[in-house]
């Protein structure tokens, strides 16, 4: 008896011993895994799978990194009250080039010097000063974008921001997922003529209008970086496992979120001055057309619902006729040329242009004011962003006198010395 | 003894059971991984990493697919002299949506329709005869682009093709990758103020010249298929591993590589009708201007090695102005503007165009004729792919005299209906 006791844990120690030898040292790992475990070991790849671009991880945010646009392609962040209201200062912070980034292949200092173009935060500093570490990562340059100064970046597009970190006025987890876009217009056969002595183009078919993209690069050949046409972001509001404590209203006297639901809202805006009075909902567009353009799924795990998705793409479809509505005529074609690819707003949307003419330019800068607030669809579990404070930017001087020192630093001014039309100012918020 | 035997055997089958389910079924495995190991298990990230590409394994290829610009990013081919040589009929095959690929991200069969562009094969169709399966998997959209037809996709980038895999002849394993590229070109000031009326530009500076790019999109928003300005091929002929029968000279009678080395190369040709005569080597570029503007690495295991890049960057500057030497002052303009952001050749360059101005219309065609033909500095165990027959290409009229059925199928021709320029021609190769 004692031998077979002794035997069976001698047995037990080889057993285990050999499966664990086995398992973790001799069976062979696949050599090559991409992403969603796709086997790559293939004869075309036997001396090496192709790199065209890089995630980096940090503390306060995760990009993908894109070599040939040398720009992100998404930057990912989770914004908690806790995470903008720390001690970190945006002084202490410089940019840098992402040390992991192949230097062949990343946005170098020089390529912003001189080109007229800010070095724009896709993750803000201001939603990252838990720790001053976290703050000074998101000086890397692959969470960096060529962005317009003056009118966007440091007004409109800071406004934007701030309207976006401050949800967390009303949701205890706020995920955000910004990046660039470049959205083709659509020219007449007239246009599209004078445009054809452009580059390398080919013999394109007699088709009476067609899509083209222009954008502009800075830096030198042959690495250069590309500049965004369009800037988005896909906001997301979990108000799921909050405190249950209705009765007091959210920080900030904010119409809350209906409690237990998410969120969502996806803008798009040209990367350009922005007249202040524009309302933000005019920004909104549906998930299903950015996700589109952009080329990107956003949020999969939650999003890829379709019954989510659908829900908050009607509410996305009355808040951009509701902004819409709100601006002068010629405001509106600029409007339309400035989401180019993006489909224009549904037709539901005309008829509130024509109705709310008369109205439109005295209104426009309060988005309260929109004709009738639409509602998301109840059921889905989600609801649109909107429905906090109706898209509600802060004022165009928040940061001189915003909450707890949400302004201060000198931020964007790539812009340097020669013709800069955009020099860093001394009042830029970020 | 029998208890302490039976114990054993009882104790190695509870332990290698135990162990195993342990580590394959309850050791939690890493939630999401991303390419190179990264642990994607950020609080950013809780609702899904963002998607943005795909990469396809087929038979006879591999595709990394880009969801934004709906197109291949790289699809790299290993040729073998049995790849190209089956029975596989390409009328047989159809073009068709990738299964795999988000119908949402995905290129359609109709954005190609009337478009007035090929549906352009990245990995060619004639490569994969071994058997009708691997043909027919090069016609999924993850292996298609919109190629400008006649003079192009029908014509010159055929017999490009045509010549990468007969390099089978002379080396026993050739890889190919493929891909598109989008070159901005440089404007002067000039020209950029008439062009600055396109779309959502931003504050651009005074600078007096700047990088532009410009290029059309095909299909209905906001799903759009970018159509490229330029295509690349890097090529790969490995010697190493051959039978060592150096006394019978290569198949078809080419000039080898020397035995023991590996031939590289690197093309870019603008996507527009090219005429006929332009020696091949004219389209020599760089591997590192190459992989900076593609913004991709190529057989990053191979030539990672900084020596092995520098050897074949010295030959292809050399073999790059041999070929431009023998077009007229015109072309050598043309071709100026057809590289955009690639760096122009170098001085040496310049001066071998200056001194062969004279001789430089008569001898175009015929590469062999080129002043010089560069060497690859040996020791770095490669050699440029231009010492195989000096880079020329198979004639005009190669698809209907060539060796074993090489032609045939209609091909492109996704030019339809209405006002394409270019249809189906039943003459067309490929």
């Amino acid at each position: 008896m004692r031998n077979l006791f002794f035997g069976f844990g001698a047995g037990v120690a080889v057993g285990a011993g050999g499966c664990y030898v086995y398992l973790t040292l001799v069976k062979p790992e696949p050599r090559r895994v991409g992403r969603g475990g796709v086997e790559l070991d293939h004869p075309a790849l036997k001396h090496g799978v192709p790199e065209t671009d890089i995630i980096r991880v940090y503390d306060g945010y995760v990009a993908a990194y894109d070599y040939r646009t040398r720009n992100p392609k998404w930057v990912a962040e989770h914004i908690t009250p806790a995470s903008w209201s720390g001690e970190a200062n945006r002084e202490r912070s410089d940019f840098f080039p992402d040390p992991e980034v192949d230097p062949r292949f990343s946005a170098k200092l020089s390529d912003y010097r001189g080109s007229g173009y800010d070095r724009g935060h896709m993750a803000p500093a201001a939603n990252h000063k838990d720790s001053q570490k976290a703050m000074d990562q998101t000086f890397s340059l692959v969470n960096i974008s060529p962005q317009a100064g003056k009118g966007f970046n440091r007004d409109y597009w800071a406004r934007f921001e701030r309207f976006v970190k401050e949800l967390t006025d009303v949701a205890g987890n706020v995920y955000v997922i910004t990046g660039p876009l470049w959205l083709p217009t659509q020219q007449q056969a007239d246009d599209a003529a004078a445009a054809a002595g452009g580059a390398g183009g080919a013999a394109n078919g007699g088709s009476s209008s067609k899509w083209t993209l222009t954008h502009d690069w800075i830096g030198k050949p042959p690495g250069l970086v590309a500049v965004p046409t369009h800037y988005y972001k896909v906001v997301l509001a979990d108000t799921r496992g909050d405190s249950g404590d209705a009765k007091q209203p959210p920080r900030g006297n904010k119409q809350p979120l209906p409690r237990g639901t998410v969120g969502v809202g996806a803008f798009v805006m040209p990367n350009a001055p922005i007249d202040p009075r524009t309302p933000l909902s005019a920004y909104v567009v549906p998930l299903e057309d950015l996700e589109q353009v952009a080329g990107t799924s956003f949020f999969p795990e939650l999003l890829g619902d379709a019954r989510r998705r659908e829900a908050a793409d009607v509410a996305a479809a009355g808040w951009r006729a509701a902004g819409m509505s709100q601006l002068k005529p010629f405001e509106r074609l600029t409007m339309k040329q400035a989401f180019a690819a993006l489909p224009p707003p549904a037709s539901s949307m005309t008829i509130d242009v024509e109705a709310s003419t008369t109205s439109a330019s005295s209104s426009a800068g309060s988005a309260a004011q929109a004709p009738k607030p639409p509602k998301t669809p109840v059921g889905s579990g989600v609801a649109h962003i909107c429905e906090v404070n109706a898209c509600r930017l802060p004022p165009t001087d928040f940061f001189q006198r915003g909450s707890g020192g949400g302004g201060g630093g000198s931020g964007g001014g790539g812009g340097g010395s020669r013709g800069s039309s955009a020099p860093s100012s001394p009042r830029s918020p970020r």
